[in-house]
């Protein structure tokens, strides 16, 4: 039986493809275990990471199926359900509940700017009665660097109002403490409703909080230093653990090239599949080149 | 046999809905006849204005088929074949050519924001490559007030080099004159490229460059005036029918309300059909006293 709400360590899974831009499936299994087995507490298949909306509905379900028929624990996995239609929103999750999996994990419809919070309650609220069902754990996704859309505090404490059952979380990745800050206070106004964060650089702060864990595309490639963190992060030093997790994104951010081509690259590197290091457009791969000196500034080791 | 672009007066057909937010198709097809009655050359399904990103790619399909069957001419139709993903792209590009339809009219992949004119390019190409038809007629979609992803000059021309039978034009939403004239540069190298406008503010301007014509969604409601404006853009008072154009759009922007929810509240009007006045989330239904307001500002006649 799966819990309300989750706590822990979450990658955003990457998505390799091969040379026809197909999800090569088997690479992708076998990286989900990976994760799991490198500290990852779970998975949240097709995040923004994940370069979700690159793929089609079906190819998303099919890869959903892969990844359980693989052997992971369906209640391991929350699953990036959000689209620019609400019913397909809808239609991705409920695949996901069918399938046993925790929850999922919904960006607002993200193609017309400035709507009005009374828009995306109605978006969230059209999924969720879409779905219909008891079962359904929704963690609403902030990004609007990416999505253009922010969630408000007060459209998020309506949806937990309203789905007291269902409105499970957030997950933010605007990266500002301030607005995490301001998450924590929907939390406590509402016992269970998890708040996620989408930088391993504010875990410390987050659970501090009383947030439940972070949900970052670092987590790909360095599952164990953040769930160190997570694990100690009442430890006396745990702020040194905080400066050791960052120092992956510093570096990476340093180079100035896509950081999900930059994950991938990295993944490549580390699993010796170099087809791993392809995007699906509009993202662009990195150029052998650009991966050289990705990987030469990452060849320093991590601080102690 | 479809030419090879097109030219006229195109309606971005609004998308009626019933209360459980399903298309009504039987409204639809009636719809799309009344527009080619009163004055439209052709219709573009599934456009910004018709809430395309709103509906799953299923739905948008099946209307597809359903206006067919009501008996409009397929190469009468181009469709709004945009998506996030490529793959979608594709499917939905595919479907419109072996529907027999003229063309496409494609967003670039709009979730990730700040790609580059590389990555736009491969994503077009995905798209083309991947339909591989020879039938295709491709109109790139530029509003990037909307969907976040501007098309330089540099990448249309670069498409219309790579893709010269497939590369057909541009619908340019971005409501500048000089954007609008940097396309009329681009359509002078590469002969046969449309260049079609979004608001028909500039229909007579982009008559004068050399343009196509318009896709408007002003068309939705008063066809027949822009018709005229377009039958009549070389007689002596050209000025005077643009000048007349423009007050149905001046009235709905003066009002402040959302344009997509406006025009469908005037086709409810217009159409006796109540329900056509509401539209999917994330846009919201403009109230009864919204609604009152509308009509109030419109009933003054139309300036002779």
């Amino acid at each position: 039986m799966t819990e309300l709400s989750l706590r822990g360590v979450f990658a955003p899974t990457l998505t390799p493809i091969r040379a026809d831009l197909s999800i090569d499936l088997p690479a992708y299994t076998e990286f989900c275990h990976r994760l799991l087995e490198g500290g990852c507490h779970g998975l949240v298949l097709f995040g923004t990471n994940s370069e979700a909306t690159s793929f089609s509905g079906r190819e998303r379900m099919a890869a959903v199926d892969a990844v359980i028929e693989s052997g992971v624990a369906a209640d391991r996995l929350v699953i990036g359900s959000g689209a620019a239609s609400v019913v397909e929103a809808a239609e991705l999750s409920r695949h996901a509940v069918e399938s046993g999996c925790h929850g999922v994990l919904t960006l607002p419809p993200f193609y017309y700017p400035g709507v009005s919070d009374e828009g995306l309650f109605r978006s969230f609220a059209a999924v969720l009665n879409r779905v219909n069902d008891e079962r359904l754990r929704m963690y609403f996704y902030h990004i609007p660097q990416v999505s253009g859309i922010p969630l408000s505090t007060a459209l998020l404490g309506r949806l937990a109002e309203a789905y007291p059952r269902q409105a499970a979380g957030v997950k933010d990745s605007s990266g500002d403490a301030d607005t995490l800050h301001g998450l924590h206070e929907v939390a406590q106004s509402f016992p269970g409703f998890a708040v996620f964060c989408g930088t391993e650089a504010l875990l410390l702060k987050n659970l501090q909080g009383g947030g439940g864990g972070c949900i970052s595309g670092m987590a790909n490639v360095l599952p164990h230093v953040i769930r160190d963190l997570y694990d100690n992060w009442q430890a006396d030093d745990a702020e040194d653990r905080q400066n050791r997790t960052n120092w992956i994104r510093e570096a990476i951010l340093e180079c100035g090239f896509n950081v999900i081509a930059s994950l991938k690259v990295i993944v490549a590197d580390q699993t010796g599949r170099k087809g791993w290091s392809r995007v699906r457009p509009p993202l662009v791969d990195l150029t052998e080149k650009e991966q050289g000196q990705l990987l030469e500034r990452l060849s320093s080791p991590v601080p102690a």
